[in-house]
């Protein structure tokens, strides 16, 4: 999973309708030295400054129904890394 | 999923039926400091100059019929990032 | 989707049984600004030079039977970019 | 599989309930000349200073039940690599 | 997928018992300008020194009972590439 910081949220009144209710964010992924921004679905109620973890991939969809076409959804706020 | 800018169409004759009737697209993705082209079939009815939402990965096809041969889906037009 | 140009064919007596009578091909793709190569079967009956669409990932099976090993297909010729 | 360095735990009260019970390390990845971090469940009781192989993608669900959501499974640990 | 050349095993006597008897041999893997090392499972009797062709992801299942948990698997050694 990736480590991120949720930084915004993003509105689209035009969406796939499986989308609709949704909550889409900004997250901000490190990678090394550069820094990219991605789109997570939120699941736990994160908020903007929350450091997060966020699943990628295929299994981004099983926290949900399977069948909800996201590729990225924040499944943890993280307490610490130690 | 990825936050992107649709840069053109792409034509393509000859290729594999399952994709007929897809409008494809190139999509601008930028990842930290540098900035690839992909592209991504059309499900909402983006134009150029859009910013979208791109949903990656075998999500993709989800959008569809799962049957598409597709990695790379529009999946919403960007009305704001705050 | 990747765009890609077919840069040359690649040869291998000694490979899984599932990837027989596949045409497999070394593909350019453009990444920001670097160039990578990779391999992808052919769907469509592309030639060397040619640019080409590529999907990647899970879809690239389901160009074929689901069944069949591999993770990129050319999928289309590109006739243009516009 | 990658290969990575175990170099810390994860703790996170608030998370998918699926993901109860798991426990997650940060697992330092080498690509090339960079360096990054991601968050891997651990299938085998590794520990901190441990070099192990992590599978990543749907293949990550695999070590479990197919159902878990999670995108990276430290699957083994490296006696040595030769 | 991906063009390496094998440059030695991976040992681990504590690993999840689905990898058993599996060959883990660590593939360098040219992406661009870097170079970086992933561990897959070899498929065809691939040895130390062979430039090998590597399935990624899901398909890397598809090569054995689509149960092994592994991302990466050697399905064929490069004779040549013209």
């Amino acid at each position: 999973m990736l480590i991120g910081k949720v930084i915004g949220n993003v509105w689209a009144t035009r969406k796939d309708p499986k989308l609709s209710g949704l909550k889409l964010m900004v997250v901000e992924i490190k990678e090394g030295s550069s820094v990219k921004s991605i789109v997570a679905a939120d699941y736990i109620g994160a908020g903007i400054g929350d450091n997060v973890i966020v699943v990628s991939g295929s299994s981004a969809r099983h926290v949900f129904d399977n069948e909800t076409p996201v590729d990225a959804t924040i499944v943890g706020i993280i307490d610490s890394l130690e």
